[in-house]
């Protein structure tokens, strides 16, 4: 079926008038304004130094919603606004964790995104070791019960972070499971490829049948030493004791930060370029995602200086809450869902080089796609495949709602280093590789924009 | 005078028997067999996993002592001891810092060794800014008086660490120099070539004639973003508040742990091959120092096992309290200093593969020297001069008593990457590297313990 519509599709295509010299000749020339500006670089850096780490439903939140709004109007935006939504925050309190027995260490720690707390006396009790995560799921046995269960998952280092989404379900998951087992605890191997003495945040969900018990996750170097005691058949029974203080389930309320390039002939059709304005509590957001943040507004601002005003509106959505998890965009495509997006597309994946064009369109813009495929070729990039991923905002939105995506993949080789932790911080934005990203953001929105085909709709896909 | 005596010495040694070749040949066999010995690393794993952070005084130092003492017996060692002295302890207690204007921000900092405390309800004072301790030794105005001052000294990254010994005094002396110019803290960049948001602690020292204030050390990426805020004209002023216990100048006991392969016929002169069993406490202190722990009862044990006996005595010292500062060694020179030695050695600056065979020995002795330097080239390891650095405590040895030195400089350009972080773990020490120390190691003490040849006296030098 598909197939069929994707042959018709390409052969109505090629027949069709489609992106004219003009637009692509100012294409090239906003790749190559956007590589010579520093603007991406400077918000980032006043973004990481002025507001910092930005954790939704903190003061650092509302202050980087203040941030955002005051400089997208000042670089000359239209329609600039905050759109409120509301959702359930989370916060943290203070937290630590040992090895009781059978030698005493301090563990670098972080609890997961909406764990509940220990009790304020603490937690203490023997260990029941895993050596990832599908070695707990497979276990029908009792030996977690009225334990502390230790996921002992490791993150492999990917250009992509392809194991990331493998290796994170010991993360959202590993405490339910745990607790369908009867342990009275949950600590992770922090879902990350560094070797650092830091401990990675992220969200956890709880599953509803199973009991919440806390959930935390040790620093990588911590996981090794949990390890070597939990293998080392002389020593005695290895003890954990965590006291950890959250407070879960806060009502509150965020925004999504909009600002516009109003179009012109095709004004009512949006492509949306996005980032996430807010960022886990421990570093300063400056990869995730203070990078997009940068990388969007830089590229429309390129488009915007550039004098050529576009067909369809340019919209820039800094959205709230990704973290925990994608509450903005799903506020967002809840307001916007009968407005036609003719593409949304995230930057959420640090500063590293894009290295590849990838997509998820319509059949029948594909010939499309390879016309702005030859305006990022001196980039560096390849063409990828027409089942793009993007970030979890506007994959949400593409999915839950048809709309197409373009996406820039970047070189995250060292993204998973500093994910979540608080060395999330300006030192790892290389402007470089950033300005390429706004380079080709600013061909992505700009040829979306301008394009006579349209890209989507997609078929929707029903999601949490 | 000196060349003169170089002189003289040189023609009387290459008129002598030397080095035999039985015991050039045995040389070789322990250098080959330290290089496939897995105990060194073994060592640092059991110290690390076992004991983990020791800081001299503190609970894991007294269990330090113990793992050394039973493993050194167990490994079969003679004269296996524990020899007390009395120090000045110092105990860290909870510390944290903000800027409090014009953006607040968390940092991640750690007081100083040997710091006093602020206040219980902290202090908060404007920053005076010096971008490098020689700004704020050069500055006679009144601009630090009533402020905190913060020093954003840099540390480049070397192969020797040879920058440390001039960036590591606005760690040693920016607190008094502060005081001086009436600053009631100091706060600097850490000592470190990293841009992890580890702060690196360290020993402060107070000059007599200045006031006592508080001293701490913030990541480089919270440096960066003092920095940044510091130079910004248009920023309102930069305030910190730091809020930091210690206790000072705490009456504690510590051990120097010793073990002996008794010598034959030359066995009342002592080779002396050493490294630092106390740690900071922020890190497990794998290369600071478990990894020079290791890599010298590696090599014991490989001439232990080697069946030759040697003609001096090899002594094992792994010293207490070398971080704050040198008590150890101190204490082991008072004790031991009519007692002849034809070396000191000391193995601290972590695992990183040896590339240079330094001395500071007698001219006479230099002609062993060379016979020695034959025996490490197959280890790739090249001649460095006859004025060795060493680690702290056979340094204050030599030059205070006037003892010999040989030494295997390593490559050292990531050790202060780690170095006094709690990033100071196991993973940091590569196996392989650590061998080819073992391996020097074996070598130089065995042909220090049958040379004809005393490598000493030198002259001794007054020092503190």
């Amino acid at each position: 079926m598909r197939f069929v519509a994707l042959t018709l599709f390409l052969a109505a295509s090629v027949a069709r008038a489609d992106l004219s010299e003009a637009d692509l000749a100012t294409a090239a020339r906003l790749r190559d304004s956007a590589l010579a500006s520093p603007l991406a670089y400077e918000l980032v850096t006043s973004l990481t130094t002025e507001v910092g780490s930005r954790m939704a439903g903190s003061p650092g939140d509302e202050r980087a919603v203040a941030w955002a709004v005051a400089r997208l109007k000042r670089l000359g935006f239209a329609n600039v606004r905050a759109e409120p939504f509301k959702f359930t925050a989370w916060k943290r309190g203070p937290g630590h964790a040992q090895i009781t027995a059978p030698y005493p260490h301090r563990l670098v720690m972080t609890a997961l995104g909406n764990s509940v707390p220990t009790p304020p006396e603490g937690l203490e009790a023997e260990v029941a070791y895993y050596p990832d995560f599908a070695a707990l799921r497979a276990d029908k046995s009792d030996r977690a019960r009225g334990k502390i269960v230790f996921i002992d998952q490791k993150t492999e280092r990917l250009r992509f972070g392809a194991t990331y989404g493998s290796a994170v379900a010991a993360r959202t998951s590993g405490a339910s499971e745990a607790a369908k087992r009867g342990a009275i605890a949950s600590v992770i191997r922090s879902i990350g490829t560094d070797h650092d003495r830091m401990a990675h945040t992220g969200a956890m969900l709880y599953q509803a049948d199973a009991p919440r018990i806390p959930a935390i996750a040790v620093s990588v170097p911590d996981a090794d030493t949990i390890a070597r005691i939990a293998k080392d058949a002389n020593a005695s029974p290895l003890r954990l004791k965590l006291v950890v203080a959250t407070e879960p389930e806060v009502p509150a309320t965020s925004h999504n930060v909009i600002a516009e390039i109003e179009g012109t002939d095709l004004a009512k059709d949006i492509v949306l370029i996005g980032a996430h304005l807010d960022s886990w509590d421990e570093g300063t957001g400056a990869i995730d995602d203070g990078a997009g943040v940068g990388i969007v507004v830089g590229a429309a601002k390129a488009i915007l200086d550039s004098g050529s005003k576009p067909r369809r509106t340019i919209r820039v959505v800094l959205f709230g809450n990704e973290e925990k998890v994608v509450d903005g965009s799903r506020a967002y495509g809840e307001k916007y869902k009968d407005v036609r997006h003719q593409m949304v597309g995230e930057s959420d994946f640090g500063a590293g080089r894009p290295w590849r064009f990838a997509t998820r369109v319509t059949p029948a813009a594909l010939p499309v796609m390879a016309q702005i495929e030859k305006v990022l070729v001196p980039l560096d990039m390849a063409r990828g495949d027409n089942d793009a991923n993007t970030g979890p905002d506007a994959a949400l939105l593409s999915r839950r709602h048809g709309w197409p995506t373009l996406h820039a993949d970047q070189d995250g080789s060292d993204y998973f280093n500093y994910h979540h932790t608080p060395n999330d911080t300006l030192d790892k934005v290389d402007p470089a590789a950033m300005r390429v990203n706004v380079a080709a953001w600013s061909v992505m929105a700009w040829l979306a924009a301008q394009s006579d085909v349209e890209f989507g709709p997609l078929p929707r896909e029903p999601g949490p």
